[in-house]
Order: structure tokens, then C-alpha cells, then sequence
């Protein structure tokens, strides 16, 4: 590591000699492989981005100039090349995160890791360049060919295009994926796009330039995304870009830093929107990577950096049951389709695809089409799954609201990764799909405990065919069984007292079971009875919610969701409107950001835990006995 | 109107001959003029498709295939060709919607008059076809070129792009506009796109034809949408839907039924995606309408049918008031920018404009760009401020929570049409945001109760410049102003005892400040006492409110958004937190979809009026006196 040691921020580069510049590269490459294969993270994206990392930070000169990434799990390099080179506490509680971090460093500008964004910010950024009339400033977005499948994307390109001189550099990173392979027009038309040099400056050295260059072993010019046409198809001016009016440059091999420089110089010099189309290689130069067609090692955990298989298995994770199940669902019914937005293996549809090819739509990271193509599959019949992770619901929450459940479309949404996800940071919690979907006229939420009322709401969900519902679970392993000892209308009692009545009604959430029964014991301690009951279906309210609650002195909610508007909130609602004055207070994630960190720890830190509100909840009842005046209400801390 | 009455359904048009039928479409402009001048309406976009929307239904058979209409403004003609010729209540209670309904007729399939969802439903219904093998019917899209810049329409073509052999017939309506003429790199572009016929076959025929076809009196050739090309560049092959691999029929005069029907009969045999690209006038037909540059008559109240001039003026509006004081900051602060979604007018924005037309950006009907390049424009160090209508705002939540308040972007939303808006039905109401914006950390919502505080509040909300802000308010007339009597905390006291505390604590939330102040008027009479407050943010709730609610015996809540999660939901959280457990209710709009009917009337419908209101909190204040045992909890029965 004799150069990258030597790498303090982008100015650095600027001395090194073409032969150092490789080096450097080769450089990275080892200290990626090594170092992620420690901690997990996003190696695949950054083996791919290598020289084109350097060759941006060559030509701009950041931070005057913003350097931006889409979605920003490929910024491991420009973390390396802007100072940042302590990796091993990658994405852990104090360590760097996994994207671009606006606390760690003037280099980074969007922090946000939802997809399709990062031409908005730059025609934002451009625009107020203009305003403020900085020329001397520039604007560069880094977006995957994935990304562009976004709508977010094309709403920009539209904007970008018409203002033929405010300036702004666009680096398409084309390695033919997202996480999975992208899809749909637009990559059949990247993969005809031509070069700008026109049908007979190329005819004259382009081919031969491209035969020369090799990528992984193949001549560029075959690799061309699989092109399967012949040249002059693959001439043809068919530039779709320079239809909405923008000037392309490329294709450039984005693993050969002249080449990038040169184009990214001439682009920087244009003084007009322009793109730059880049071919990379997700995963290049680590050859388990290479060998992985499904996603070429997108996201890792720890792994053998020989051989990049997983140090450790971590048990059946809530994911796989719901994968396994939607396959029999499929087998029984054949007018369930399953949807997912560019995840199909992340969000364990992989199966169900391979066993039912024909009913899988893969949408593109494009959650608003999965959304209202799902209503469209309803009204014509079928009953759509869509799988996404809870996170990215919120791009589609219009489309839930509008086209589904407005239209009364029998779709089920399952989400995934719900709650507190933890090392990912602030924008993959999956915390507010409990909050903003209960405006949501007939939606029903939910919230199964374990494995098997995965398996089980799941299949009530998919009977309901007048209205959405939603099936949420939390990321990870999923825990052991919960076993209900009773019913109350709808909802599980998963504790009581043996015998007269309780004086704490404690309705748990989801995953949040054994943590109530926890929170239970630590209060008998206390010498407060508690009846811990599991709604299942958190929206609706359960109609026998109300007066089980009026049999008990103090109602506690705990949800893994923002307490915002949550199901505490509903909860509490209900009580008001059946008159139910019993107090309540409800548990769960305060309305703020929350940084990378493991689970375990955030949950810590927000009080999410069975000590802290078994403490609080005992507070509140010697309150009500009179043994203690005024219990503070650490609840409202945050 | 002896041909039009004879249409009962679509079928009825089979046996006419073209001359019967170019006097159709004359008889349905004359009814169009006639009857939406009586009753307001969208008057433009229907006087443009009735060529095409006869053609349509002769060439298809709806509803065994299915006919879909983009945002659906456009369906009255459809209307008129599916038994449905009673427009003399319009839009109102009773009457026929504004928009397709579901419950109106079995030709209707998409209500949501939200724009560019179409052809995710297309492709929905598509794939069902597909599945459950009904060859034999078919899908046909209607969209505008405006609704084709938002973001949910490319996620859409490129997904259908790729089906080579599933058929779907995209049809779009070229009017070279939404509200404002259509912006950005697709309109450039739908301005050049060449025919399908090539090169020398258009040489040969094309021009001719072209120019023999007249539009508007001109050749329909120059009118090729502005396009100040020559002929070269016009044919050139630029299909930039094309590129993404669907076949395209094109440019068809949309006037000329035998072109529509030829046309659309050669997409139906097609096999496969298609795009007709049809060029239509907006307002055709009628004088008025087209010599309105400005917006064509999209959307009228009452109005003279000769002269195209409203009846009746309806006083200073909401929009208004913001966009004068909007011109006034543009002239104090240059840093302070505006963003519409091709809205410029609607909300106000047109004088701000007209001041500053380097400082407004029309980003076409994409949200999510509006708030992601507002993010930007902020990090650029500009203060945008984006006008949105309430309802549309649910396209960019994703955005407004991701990018600019976990980016801590000044920039602020002012929220138009928010609250129920009635006439134009379930899609319009804007009564989400109160609820969906809870969960967004650092956001503050600030709800003006008048004219004055409008101005006020929207001063507060453009100081902030490390967080987003909201300002929302209603449609229509402001009403006089209401006039503070006290301050509590950042709170506005409105009336309170002469003397001593009150029984009941109203919690008044923007424009529901008058009929706060009559139910206080109201409890008066009952004896009951009653502070009234107007807290002008709403969101964070205000330190002073939970004291000042413990000095109280019942909390009342009234806001003109979803009670689900809304402001109320708020309060009780924050009453909670503080550990005040006097009794709340919260009233507000019930969590479901609202019919079409005047505001007037769908608030007396769902009970948001002040006698409603006043006698519930009688009864409860009666039950927490003992006096009357059970009183119902009729604020639940929705």
C-alpha cells in the first residue's frame, strides 16, 4: 500500500505518473478485498469503480467542485481518496458508514442511499450554480445504469436536457446491473448506444480501438453489453440521450484512467449538460466476484477473501420463509405473480422465480411501477405480491394510496427489512412504513412475530382481494417460536395472569414478542401483573382492543416503527374513540435520524430495550398508586 | 344534438358513416361548451379529444378491452360515448364525477386523478391478459405528452418496452402541454420525432399528406409542434421510443377520425407494444379556449359559453395571498427561489415569475424532482420554495424525508388545495400531509389560519435554512381576519374566559379557526367554558400546549386532514409524553375516501361542522360530570 498510504485527499493524485496510477489501482483493489472481506459491505460496486474514482478526483477538484453518488454504496473508493482509510470499523457504531457521510468529510454531498437520486441533486446544484453565477464551480453525478431505470432519473434527464448551457457532467456507470442484471428498455438501448464519433470516424479506428482494449480477457467491442447485434445496429445513431437533447460522450472503458480523464476533461469543458457513458466491471479483478452471475458480490458479509465465501450462516432469516412460502402459495394458486423492484434474490423471490418464470415481473428499481402495475394485475385478475425492503415503500406510498387502495385492489405488499436494520445508517431503517400507511383508507398491516405467522398472515393477506395489505418482518435471523396461550378477538394473548386481571395491558408489535415477555417478567418482578397480547393485524385496531384495555389500569405499546403516527398512536386513538380514558404510553423509535450502528446497539441507545421500558412502565404505575408524584416521562426524551 | 342523444353506448357508433361522424363530434363540442359553462369543469382537454375518443371506441371494445384514460380529466367525451349525457350536476353532489368512476360505469377502469399512472396500469392489465391467456383483449392507454415527463411513465415504458409480444396500445395525446406548456428534453423531442414510415417513403408521400391536412386552418406540417427544424432534421431517425424498443405509430392529425381509426386498428393487430403519437389542440373548437395561451381552458368555473368569461368572481383566494407576498420576498431576498410541478399558475406562482424568470423552475409533473433538486438547490445555497397542491405531495414523500430533511435542506413546501377540496372528488382532497409528514424528523408544519398569517407563517417558514418547512392551507376564498386575543408559548389564544381556566381546551388547526370559535360559542351555551388556540405550527406541538391542556378537564382537537396520524394524534402523543392524561378527542376527516360534492357538503357528511362537533364534546363533558352516564363516542363511528 505504498501509494494509497501516501493519499491524504484528491490533490494527491495529481503528481502520480500513469504507471503509479495503476498501481494505485491495483492498490485499492487488495485493500477493498481485504478489508471488506472483515467487516461485509458493498465490494462488488467498488471493485468497479476503481479507476473512474480516480480519474473524477483527478479532473474535479473536490469539494469546490461536488463529486456525487448515486445511492453511494460504490463511494469506498472516495472515501480511500479523500482521507478516509481506517476500514475496519466499516458501518459499525463509530466507524465509517457505508455511504458517502456528510459528517465525515467536505467530499461528501448526498448521503441518502434510495436510488435515482443523484440527478435531481445535480440539476439543483447546477441550477444554483447558475443563480449565484459560479462558473468555476462544477457538477459531476456518478448513477448506475440500475439507477437510471428509476423514474426519479428521467424526471431529472428531462429538466437537464433543455438547459443546453448550465453545465453539468453525468457519469453513466454501466456494468449492466443493479443488484440483479438491469432491465427493461433502457438497457436494450444502452447496449446499442453508439459513439459519438459518427458511422465513419468510427468505422475508421473505433472498432480496432475497441479490439484492442481488453476487459477481462474479452475485446471491449464483444462485450458490449451483450449486444447480440451486428455493427451496424450497434452504430446506429440511435442515441436517446441526444433525442432529449443531450450531448453523449462514449462509450469509454471505465477501467482505463487516460481514456476516462480524456473524456471527463472534454466533458468538463462543455459547458452544457453532457453525458459520459462509462463501462465497468461490477466486481473486477477479484475472481469470486466474477464467478457470482446473481449479483457479483453487490453486498457481502465477513467473508474469506481467497475464496469469498461466508465466514459465518446465520440461521433461517425471516426472508427465506417467506420465499418458501410464497413457492407453495404459488403452487396452489396460479393467479398469485410476485413483483419485485430490481431485489429479487434480497427479497427472496428467487425461488418463487425459478419455479414460476412466468409470474415474476422484475420492475427495475422502480418501486412507484411496482406499485401501480401491481393494481393494474389485480383489476385483471391475479393477486400480486410485491416484495420490497420497507424503506423503499415510502417511494410508492401515492401509488399504495391511489392506484391500490382507492381502486380496491386486492395487492400484497411485503416488507422487508422493517424496523431497525442498523449498519446500513439513516435511510434503511425500515421505519416508517407503520406510520405513513395508516392514513391509508382499507389497508391492512401485518406484523407477524415469527416464522410461522409469517407463513400465516402471508396467507391471509393474499386472501384478502378488495384491498391492499401489508406483511412486514424485520431483517435477519429470524428467533424462535412464540406460542399464543389465548385469543381475544383477533389478536394472540402470549401471556396473563393466572388468574383475575392484569394490571398492565402490554400489546406487542412484530419481532417485539419476546421483548414484551421480557419487559412482563421484569415487571412481575416489580409486583406488576401484565397480559401481553400480539394484535397480528396491527391496522385495523382489533375491535376487541378497547375493552380488553379497559380491564387494565395502564396500556403500554412497543413497535420497532417511528412512534410518529404509529401503532401506538393508532392504539391510542382507538381508546379515545370508544371512550376508553385508561392511560397509555406507547413505545417506539423517536422521531429522528439514526446512525449506522448494530441493531443491538441502536435499540440500546433509543431505549427499545426490556429494562428500560419495564422501568419506565414501573414508574408510570407507582404514579397512578400515588407512590410516586411526578415519574418522569422519559419517553418524551427524544 | 340528434346524433349524440342516439348514443347509448359505444356500440352505437359502429353503423355512422364519417360524415355522421365529424357531426357527432360537432354536436359533442356544442354540448361540451354548452353544459360545462354552466357548471365549471375541465373544458379544454375534453375539446381535444373527441375525434380520438370516438375513434377509440369504435376501433376497441370496451369494456371487454380496456380503455384507459391518464389522469382522467379528459373522459368526458367518453362519457358522452358510454351513457352518460346528464352534465347538469357535474362534479357535484349526485351528480357525475369530474373524472372516470368506477361506480358510474363498467367503461371506467382508473379513478385516480393523479397524472402519469396510466401506463403502470397498462402494463398491470397487460401482464393479467397475458397470464390468463385472453388473447382477445385488449389494452389501450391514453396519455398526455405533460403527463409524460413525470417519472412514473418512464418506469412504466421501460418495463413495457421489453414485452416484444405482449400487445398494448399507447396512445399520446400531444396537446404540447399539461396546464403550462409541456417542458423539458421530451417535449424537445416529441417536436422532431419522425414517422414510422422512413426516410424515403415520407419523402415520397409524407410531406404531401402532411401539408394537405390542415389544423387550425395551418398545415399541419408547420404545426408540427413548434419544431423549428427543416425537414431533415424533423424526419431524422430519432425515435427515442424507438431506442427503448417500442414500435411507433405517427404523428397522427387527432382531429381526423378515418387517420385515428386507421391508425389505431394497425396498433391493435400490432402484437406487441405500440405507441400512436396523436397531435390534438387543446380547447379546439372554441374561440376562447384557444386564444387562451396561458392554459387553454384546462379547468373553468362557471362561465359565459360566447365569451369564455367567468360568471362570478370568488373573492381573494389562498393562492393569491401567497403568490403576492412570494413576489414581495423574491424582491428582498435573491436568494429565494420558486419550483412548480406544471403548476405555475394554479399556485400562484405566475407573478413570482413574472418578476423572477430566471428564479422559477417548472420541473414538468415530477414531484420527486421538484423536492430532490429543491434539496439541491439548498446545498447550492438557495432557499426554493415549492407550490404543490397537498394530494400531489404524496408523490415525493421519499424525497421530502430523505433528501432534504436528512440532508437539513431549507427549503419550503407550501401546500396548497390542502383539506378537503370536494368537487373534484377522493383524489383531490388534500387530507394526507398532516398525517404522512409526522414521521419526518425536523420538519415543522405550519397551518395559517387567514390572510395575514399566511404571510406571517410563510416569512417564518423561509428563515429556516436547515430544515424543511410545510405551509398548507385551503382552496378557495381566505376568510376575514381572525384576530388573536393572547399568546401561550408560540401559541395564538383566539378566546378564553373572562375570567378563571375553562372547562374545555380547542385546539384549532389552520383555516378551521372560525368554526372553532363558533363551537366555543356554542359550548357557551351549554354552559361550558373554552379556551380556543391557534398553535400556527402544528408540527413540532408546542412546549406550551401540554400545560396549558393539564389546567384544563378535556382537550379538543379539530384539523381539515385525516384524523389517522394526524395533528390530534399528535397532541395526545405529546400530552402523553408529559404524562397530562386528561382526556382528548380529535376531529377530522375519517380515514376513507371522499365522494365527490361541494366542500360545503362533505363536511356536514362526515360531521366536521361546529354543532357536530359542539354537541359531542357536551357529551363527553356531561359524562365527565357524572350527568349522563355513557355518552356514544360518535367521533368513532366512521
Amino acid at each position: 500500500m505504498a501509494l494509497l498510504t501516501r493519499i491524504t485527499g484528491p490533490r494527491d493524485l495529481d503528481g502520480l505518473t500513469p504507471e503509479q496510477l495503476d498501481r494505485l489501482a491495483a492498490e485499492i483493489r487488495t485493500f477493498l478485498v481485504d478489508e471488506v472481506s472483515k467487516t461485509g459491505g458493498h465490494l462488488g460496486p467498488n471493485l468497479g469503480v476503481v479507476e473512474l474514482t480516480i480519474a473524477l478526483h483527478r479532473v474535479f477538484e473536490s469539494p469546490k467542485d461536488k463529486v456525487l453518488f448515486d445511492t453511494g454504496h460504490q463511494s469506498y473508493v472516495h472515501k480511500l481518496l479523500t482521507g478516509r482509510q481506517d476500514f475496519t470499523k466499516l458501518k459499525m457504531k463509530g466507524g465509517l458508514s457505508g455511504y458517502p457521510s456528510r459528517a465525515e468529510s467536505e467530499h461528501d454531498v448526498i448521503e441518502n442511499s434510495h436510488a435515482s437520486t443523484v440527478l435531481g441533486w445535480a440539476d439543483g446544484l447546477a441550477k444554483a450554480n447558475e443563480v449565484l453565477k459560479k462558473e468555476d464551480h462544477h457538477v459531476v453525478a456518478v448513477i448506475g445504469d440500475g439507477a437510471l431505470t428509476g423514474g426519479m432519473a428521467w424526471e431529472a434527464l428531462n429538466n437537464i436536457a433543455v438547459a443546453k448551457d448550465r453545465p453539468l457532467v453525468i457519469v453513466v456507470n454501466d456494468n449492466e446491473r443493479s443488484y440483479a442484471p438491469t432491465i427493461g428498455g433502457l438497457a436494450n438501448h444502452l447496449a446499442t448506444l453508439r459513439t459519438t464519433d459518427g458511422y465513419e470516424r468510427f468505422l475508421a479506428r473505433g472498432k480496432d480501438l475497441l479490439e484492442r482494449t481488453p476487459v477481462v480477457g474479452k475485446p471491449l467491442y464483444g462485450t458490449l453489453h451483450g449486444a447480440k447485434k451486428g455493427l451496424k445496429d450497434f452504430i446506429a445513431p440511435q442515441g436517446m440521450f441526444e433525442d432529449l437533447g443531450l450531448k453523449y460522450v462514449g462509450p469509454i472503458d471505465g477501467h482505463d484512467i487516460e481514456a476516462l480523464e480524456s473524456a471527463l476533461q472534454r466533458a468538463k469543458r462543455f459547458g452544457g449538460p453532457v453525458i459520459v457513458h462509462c463501462l465497468t466491471e461490477k466486481g473486477r479483478g477479484y475472481q469470486p466476484a466474477l464467478a457470482d452471475e446473481a449479483d457479483r458480490f453487490h453486498a457481502v458479509g465477513k467473508i474469506h477473501p481467497d475464496t469469498g465465501l461466508p465466514i459465518a450462516s446465520s440461521g433461517v432469516d425471516w426472508t427465506s420463509v417467506f420465499g418458501e412460502e410464497m413457492v407453495k402459495l404459488g403452487k396452489e394458486r396460479e393467479d398469485i405473480v410476485a413483483i419485485t423492484a430490481a431485489m429479487l434474490q434480497p427479497v427472496g423471490l428467487d425461488r418463487f422465480a425459478k419455479a414460476f418464470p412466468d409470474r415474476v415481473y422484475d420492475v427495475g428499481i422502480a418501486e412507484q411501477h411496482g406499485a401501480v402495475s401491481a393494481a393494474g394485475l389485480a383489476t385483471g385478475g391475479l393477486h400480486p405480491v410485491f416484495a420490497v425492503y420497507a424503506t423503499f415503500l415510502n417511494r410508492a406510498f401515492d401509488q399504495v394510496l391511489m392506484d391500490v387502495a382507492l381502486h380496491k385492489c386486492g395487492v400484497t405488499f411485503v416488507l422487508d427489512r422493517a424496523g431497525v436494520t442498523g449498519t446500513d445508517g439513516a435511510s434503511h431503517n425500515g421505519m416508517w412504513d407503520m406510520s405513513i400507511l395508516q392514513c391509508v383508507p382499507t389497508l391492512r398491516i401485518a406484523a407477524p412475530r415469527d416464522a410461522d405467522q409469517v407463513r400465516a398472515q402471508l396467507r391471509e393477506a393474499v386472501e384478502v382481494d378488495d384491498a391492499p395489505t401489508v406483511v412486514r418482518f424485520s431483517k435477519g435471523a429470524v428467533g424462535p417460536a412464540v406460542k399464543a396461550v389465548g385469543k381475544v378477538g383477533g389478536m394472540d394473548v402470549l401471556r396473563r395472569p393466572d388468574e383475575g386481571t392484569a394490571d398492565v395491558l402490554l400489546v406487542s408489535v412484530g419481532a417485539l414478542a419476546p421483548m414484551c415477555l421480557e419487559i412482563a417478567d421484569l415487571l412481575d418482578k416489580q409486583g406488576i401483573t401484565t397480559t401481553v397480547v400480539d394484535p397480528r393485524w396491527v391496522k385495523p385496531v382489533d375491535e376487541a382492543l378497547p375493552p380488553l384495555a379497559e380491564q387494565h389500569r395502564v396500556v403500554v405499546t412497543v413497535e420497532d416503527n417511528s412512534r410518529a403516527g404509529g401503532v401506538g398512536s393508532a392504539v391510542a386513538q382507538a381508546l379515545r374513540d370508544e371512550g376508553v380514558d385508561v392511560p397509555l404510553r406507547d413505545f417506539g423509535i423517536p422521531p429522528r435520524f439514526l446512525d449506522h450502528a448494530s441493531r443491538k446497539e441502536v435499540m440500546a441507545e433509543i431505549g427499545l430495550t426490556a429494562p428500560d421500558i419495564a422501568r419506565q412502565v414501573t414508574g408510570l404505575v407507582a404514579k397512578l398508586d400515588g407512590r410516586l408524584e411526578d415519574a418522569p416521562a422519559e419517553a418524551a426524551r427524544d
